[in-house]
Formats: structure tokens, C-alpha cells, sequence
């Protein structure tokens, strides 16, 4: 299965410091690999809080789990340990990437100290994920049919990790297709009856308008996508409803 | 109490169409207040997941809850009628709502339909939170102790609610101060022995450093701010801290 969630993790997200642009990076990438992301939530470095996460993705049999954030040598970031201690699996030091922390403090000028260290603390039996762009390393962790995919917050790492690990750990599914249609000039009210329509026709795709507005001038996205990812035929239905959506507002559509 | 959550309906969310830039403004004005946010969830417009996320809530003691998404006139725009389900709140057509809808589409050159009328029914009961930029009205419903703030997707008339009535019902706390500094020329790593001696002296407050990079430069970004915002001192015990890293850094920070 194919049932995905995404987590970030950290304090400044929650006092809207910083735009979680983490998680829609990742939840387009798995879109677009056929995969399901059903929440994405945002919660603070606290023990209780990430444990929780943890335990209702667990609860909710969703497959793929990806944290994002807290994985940093300051005494708040503990996503590692906390992960670690709620699934109930043992720490330890890994040395190679101890070396590889202290090379890297050299290279920058920097004293490696124990907080640096913390790095390297990570689940025994974990698959490391290496971190292209940063110090901290990511972890793959296979939990009891979870799989969790540990990573940074800065987002030029985690980047880095989905492209270098994640996108060869987890094969398209080549059940995936969509269709972006732009409708000028008609409201979101006169496209609701068509879109009702084909949406009742098409149980395995998924229509939606999105209003937007720019320089004064209203349009609409229509966005035509498929949501069950285990149909064989959604990726023809997504074709055959952006054809009924082209013969009725042929006129109004920018190309 | 002041324990507010923030949830983000809709499918382009978590199919990583959509930044949920909504959650980072509302998150950022309740932090100003002195408000505390618990957690940020993005779901689907699907009415078990919006259903659990209000049952959460209530099971979670959140005091303030703040929907966007999910209240246009398009079949899968079901916040409103979910809502409403799930809390037993009997739904009713507003008729001034609905008097200003059709108004709305006869100046805007658009047919006035059913559709339209579904943005015009509410929970019976509920105060109407205007929308000064664009067709759906919000929600402030009261239920035993949980107050929920419902909200449209659409940022420029989320905001809008957000300036003209949000921040008239919750006042300002004063329970709240923050410190910025930026730092260069030194790792997180050299940083985090002091990060820590201050979070061990003053339990109430908060500091966190994020490494920034910027046209290849590397940055700190310190954050010091008010995180309990029950203790009276808070306030001044950020100013301590502040101060502290001044004296220890003084060379390395950015005015």
C-alpha cells in the first residue's frame, strides 16, 4: 500500500516563523510517484507531541511516514531520540559518522564538540541517509510495516535526501496523471455543475477549481488528478474529464 | 487558556500544489497575541478525516481552532456541513447571506446558482464572520468550550477575516516578547553550549538557533521568545537572555 504522511518538526513552524515549503516538496513528489498523502502535520520539539505522531500514524496503518526538522546539535532537537524511544528501539553512536562530523567541522573551522556528536546518535539496525548538503544524517527506519523516513528541516538537505535516497527507495507506480486547465472569464459557480458531474461519473479521479486572482483579473485552476491510485483505468478517466471539460468551455480556456 | 490549533482543509495541499502559507500568517498573528499554537494539520476535503480532526481537538483541550479551506461552492467543499456533523449543530440558509451572494454574482456578471447557495448555509446559530474580499462567509462557532474559527482557503480573504474580526475576539495577551539575532562566522555547534546553559536557567522561554544560507554564506538565525505564556516573567527573562548572548557574541552578531 501506498498510504503516506509527513511530519514537521520543529517550534519555529509553530509560531509562523517559517513556511512549512518541507512538506509540500515532499507531498508533490510522492503525488506525482502515484503515492497517497493523507495529513501532513506541523508540531513542536517536544517529546509528547512527536511520540503521539508517531503512534497515530501507526494506529491509522499508513505505510510511509517522513519527518522533517530537529535532527540539529542544539539541545531542542530531538526527533531522533524521541522516535527511538516511543517505538522502543536502542541508540547508539555510529563511528563512520562520527568521522565524517568531525572532517567536516575541520573543513569549516569549527570545534566539534559533544553537541555535534548528537549527530551521529541513531537507532541501531537503521539504514543511514546521507546528507549531500549538511552535517546531520537522516535515518530509514522499518518499524512493524512503518517505514520512516527520518531528515533534516533545512530544506536544500532534505531536498538533497529525496532526490539522492528517497526517489530510489520508493519506485513510481505509474499510477499517476493530471491535467491543469485555466478557465478565464466564468465563475467557479458556472463550472460547479460540470464538475459535479464528472465527478460522479469518475469515482477514481478527483476534480477541483481553485479560484485565484492576479492583477486584478480572476481565473480559475481546475485541477483534474487521480485520488485512487489503485484503479487501473484513473489515469484514462483523468483524460476522458479534461475532454468533457474542453468541448463545454472550449472558449474560456487559456492554452 | 490559550491552546489554539490550526487545520488546513483541502486535496491541493496534500498533493503539494499548494503552500499552506495560511497557517504560517494565522500561527504567526496568535504568536504576536500571545497565544499558544499546539499543532498545524493539513487533510483532504473528506469528511472522516475532517471529522477526527475536530475530535481530536476537543479530546486534545484545544481552546481555539481555526479551519481554512473547504467553504466554495463546489461539491467537495463539505468544512462547513462537516463541521456541523460532526459537532450535532443543526445547518440552516442564512437568507441575508444569501441576498449578498446573489448581489455579489450580479456584479460580477455571474448566474446566481444552487451551488452558489451552499456558501450561504451555516451552522444555526453561529456568528457570521464577514468576507470583506471575496464570496463565502466564515463561522465562529462556540461548542462546550471549544471555539472554532472557520475560515476559506483563499489567503488575501482569510487574511481579511483575520485583521477585521479574529483580532477583535482575541485580544492581545501581552504575554509575549521575542528576540532575533543573526549570527555569522560561527556554527550552530559553538553556539549550542550556551543555547543550553540559558534553556536550563529559564524554563519559560525559548531559544533556538536555524542555520540559514544565503548566497553561499552561512548564518545563524537565534531565536529567543516567550514560550510559556502563563509565567509572569517571561517577558523579561527573554531580555536576560538576549543579553547574555550579546555579551558572549557581541563581535559575531549582525545589527
Amino acid at each position: 500500500m501506498n498510504v503516506c504522511r509527513i511530519i514537521g518538526i520543529g517550534n519555529e513552524l509553530l509560531i509562523g516563523d517559517v513556511v512549512n515549503t518541507n512538506a509540500t516538496h515532499i507531498a508533490k513528489f510522492l503525488n506525482k510517484q502515484g503515492y497517497f498523502v493523507d495529513k501532513i502535520i506541523c508540531i513542536r520539539d517536544d517529546y509528547k507531541a512527536i511520540s503521539d505522531a508517531i503512534l497515530e500514524a501507526k494506529k491509522d496503518h499508513v505505510n510511509y511516514l517522513f519527518t522533517t526538522g530537529g535532527l540539529g546539535p542544539t539541545y531542542d532537537d530531538i526527533t531522533m531520540e524521541s522516535i527511538a524511544k516511543v517505538l522502543g528501539l536502542e541508540l547508539e553512536v555510529n563511528e563512520e559518522i562520527v568521522l565524517k562530523l568531525k572532517a567536516r567541522a575541520v573543513a569549516r573551522g569549527h570545534a566539534f564538540s559533544e553537541a555535534s556528536k548528537k549527530m551521529a546518535i541513531l537507532p541501531k539496525g537503521c539504514d543511514i541517509i546521507p546528507n549531500g548538503k549538511g552535517a546531520a544524517p537522516g535515518a530509514d527506519i522499518k518499524y512493524d510495516g512503518l517505514r520512516i523516513f527520518v531528515m533534516p528541516g533545512v530544506p536544500t538537505e532534505m531536498k538533497d535526501m529525496i532526490k539522492n535516497y528517497i526517489s530510489h527507495s520508493l519506485p513510481n507506480l505509474g499510477r499517476y496523471y493530471q491535467k491543469k486547465i485555466i478557465i478565464e472569464g466564468i465563475g467557479e459557480s458556472g463550472l460547479a455543475q460540470s464538475i459535479k458531474e464528472i465527478a460522479s461519473k469518475y469515482k477514481d479521479i478527483y476534480i477541483k477549481s481553485h479560484p485565484r486572482l492576479r492583477r486584478g483579473k480572476y481565473y480559475i485552476v481546475l485541477h483534474i488528478y487521480v485520488y485512487d491510485t489503485l484503479s487501473e483505468k484513473a489515469v484514462e478517466h483523468v483524460k476522458e474529464a479534461a475532454k468533457i471539460i474542453s468541448t463545454r468551455f472550449g472558449q474560456h480556456i487559456q492554452s
